[in-house]
């Protein structure tokens, strides 16, 4: 028997996968995109930008293509053991088990260099037809010589990111309800050099700790790093639109880093800042929502950023990409190989979990900006802390939210909201029964001190 | 002192009036369309669909720009008298008073010719630049000959509807939130034909009232007709994406059409309807949402449906883009000439209101298609009309919502919803106590029927 061909448009780290997943399922699987191969690019900016953190759902999406492989990838990604926060007077450590994924999108083409999936870089997708009716999806690029290919597949799947030309094709031919809604929030790239006269010995080549998240919060801005395999960091700078446009020449934005982060702006050094001030673009933060997936013949669909590009800050946008992935290949086992059925079920699978972490990510930008400050937010997520480590399963299976979500992969996102609103009550009760207990002792006390001023 | 140039894109209702607004207030106005001039049009089929209800919002911001111009396009068109139910047996009327729109963009199109905008056909827009920052913006077109044309503007103003293209190129340059949401239904359009040997002292070329706007209301479907000046009518049928799609033949579909709709199908006829089911296309509905309409630089706005279109269930969606234009103009007014201030001044003046309408629009279509055979709705519906009627400034001024939007141009949308909340608080005290008051006397009787029995 044949198997059915597949096309892929777009090769991120979930095309990749995509691609991956469903030829060692025995399909025929072409992948196209519109750069050329990350690795023939000398200088390799291209792919500083894609420094993202993998945990558990990750993982478990990788190593359900292949454990050997995940092995693969994962022996290249720097390990983290936590995060670090650099507060504005110095630094202090809060630990928590983190995976790193660096450069993988280059371990990932490797990886399909060693199966039959055929490759075609500088493929620019300009149609996507046949995604109602019964013929077979034709894909149409234009080629770096100006001209345009047709290629017809069984089925064919979108992974090219945010402002996917896939979906975009989709839509012409199918009712997608679509939303995108931009936060206020701009990003700017900077780089963390490697130390420069580093002992060949001590192989100190990295300034600050590589093995953790560095994290810079401040009230109303935030600045981060993470490692790669050079020595250097990649460093992300988040603000309010109104703050960078604000600053208006890059001798104030060095006085305005040199007191934000006086650390990192030593780190980073003047040189670095004044550069990507002076060159580096803003990018700005949107969520996008999508509603279906897959096409009426349930013979396209869309997975990872096309389909919900979320804000960073929970970390699980490329791990919700792969686990996309690993979604539809369960479904298809479930359906027993039929691809169409996969697709056809993927939706009401998959729709209520996109939808919570990408809420979820939203929520936590709220979160960062306005609740930070609140002690008595504080000392909840305190004792939640504290309810997950020692009084797990006294009254039901006790777990952070964080921890849910970024490394329990067993729990469905919408599970996990749900069980978060099952602990928050409790967390509510507790906050209740406390501020009682002290308005009770307080009553106590002055009913005893009046009490004695009486006798 | 010269006036600033505007180019308006998109020469429909909404892009005519803007077109004549600005033109009034002294500016050189260019106005683009895709679409060959609809004047040239010889069977002029591409017109029948904008029948379209004009009421008090859309007869203000005529006026607004000029009365005579309102009195002569008004001269054209069909005045309707209310509405008229077709329910499943008979007939029945529910008088309300209507304007009907009819090809009346012809006659806009010919007001302009007597002014010095220049109106320019079969432009397609392919880039909108210049929207951020202090250069001006650039129109480019694709003439039919294929040349790209540029055009500089002061201002330029997308009208070009739901599938805005300005709006597209617009998003390119700023950060634009948008959402688009379908609904579960589609449209077709039939016609009712003109009475074939209609006595010519008579005038009697229609064949039904064509002083009403004529509805077939049905559980899960509808039909609608509106008069043409031809003595045909533009008659759409609304149904569930489901109802047509079991439907496999042009035979079963005039089956349907016999059980559900009796005299109407009489009045378009087997042909006609066996001609729609087979050539006319399956329309879909969507709601479009956009945030802010204007660009950074408030040099570039998008108005009418290019920035919310709306489902048609309230027939508020040309009222309310001819409305955007007579707000926009009152803030130039405000704004002593100062069209970039009125830029900027317009996301804040008109969004609540846009969002207002564009609920109502939804709300309503969920009102028609769950609640319309809920005996509480009917009767609370009932008491509101008497309580606008006969009850007015007893508590507080009383109009019935659907009143407000439709015959009280003064009363702003999201203020009448506002006002709507009040009522809406009225009416459940009446309920309530009506509801207590039978209670009580159910109480009473039972009480009594005890007594004599115990006796």
């Amino acid at each position: 028997m044949t198997k059915d061909s597949i096309g892929v448009v777009g090769a991120g780290l979930v095309g990749c996968l995509t691609a991956l997943a469903f030829s060692a399922k025995g399909y025929k699987v072409k992948l196209f995109d519109l750069r050329k191969d990350p690795r023939l690019d000398q200088d390799q900016k291209s792919l500083r930008s894609i420094n993202l953190a993998v945990s558990d759902r990750g993982i478990r999406a990788l190593e359900a293509v292949d454990a050997k492989m995940a092995e693969r990838i994962l022996q290249h990604v720097i390990p983290m053991k936590g995060r670090m926060i650099h507060d504005a007077s110095g630094t202090k450590q809060e630990l928590q088990i983190y995976g790193l994924f660096g450069e993988s999108i280059k371990c990932l083409l490797d990886e399909l260099d060693a199966t039959d999936v055929e490759v075609f870089f500088k493929h620019k997708l300009t149609a996507v037809q046949n995604i109602a009716g019964e013929a077979k999806p034709v894909l149409t690029f234009i080629t770096q010589n100006g001209e345009n290919t047709d290629f017809d597949f069984d089925f064919v799947i979108g992974t090219d990111g945010a402002h996917s030309q896939f979906r975009y094709q989709m839509q012409k031919g199918m009712r997608m309800d679509f939303s995108q809604k931009y936060i206020d929030m701009q990003y700017m790239e900077l780089s963390i050099p490697p130390v420069k006269e580093a002992k060949p010995d001590s192989g100190a080549r990295f300034s600050i700790d590589p093995n953790h998240l560095h994290i810079w919060p401040r009230k109303d801005y935030m600045l981060i790093a993470l490692a790669n395999g050079d020595g250097s960091f990649t460093s992300t700078f988040f603000s309010p639109w109104k703050t960078i446009d604000s600053i208006s020449s890059a001798d104030e934005f060095l006085a305005f880093f040199r007191k934000s982060f006086p650390d990192a702006y030593n780190l980073i050094g003047e040189e670095g800042l004044k550069y990507a001030y002076d060159h580096q673009p803003r990018g700005s933060l949107m969520q996008v929502s999508v509603s279906p997936y897959a096409s009426p013949n349930n013979r396209a669909i869309i997975l990872g950023d096309a389909a919900h590009s979320m804000v960073p800050f929970y970390g699980q946008g490329m791990n919700c990409g792969f686990e996309d992935v690993h979604v539809l290949t369960q479904l298809l086992e479930e359906s027993d190989g039929d691809l169409r059925s996969a697709f056809a079920k993927y939706n009401s699978a998959r729709k209520a979990d996109i939808d919570a972490i990408c809420k979820l990510a939203l929520d936590n930008y709220y979160e960062m900006s306005t609740k930070v400050t609140d002690p008595f937010y504080l000392l909840r997520k305190k004792v939640d802390y504290y309810l997950g480590k020692y009084a797990n399963d006294v009254l039901f299976p006790w777990v952070p939210m964080y921890s849910m979500i970024s490394f329990r992969g067993d729990i469905r996102y919408s599970e996990a909201v749900a069980r978060e609103k099952r602990q928050t009550k409790v967390l509510n009760w507790i906050q209740y029964v406390t501020l009682g207990g002290i308005a009770a002792y307080g009553v106590a006390r002055a009913a005893h001190a009046f009490d004695k001023w009486n006798r």
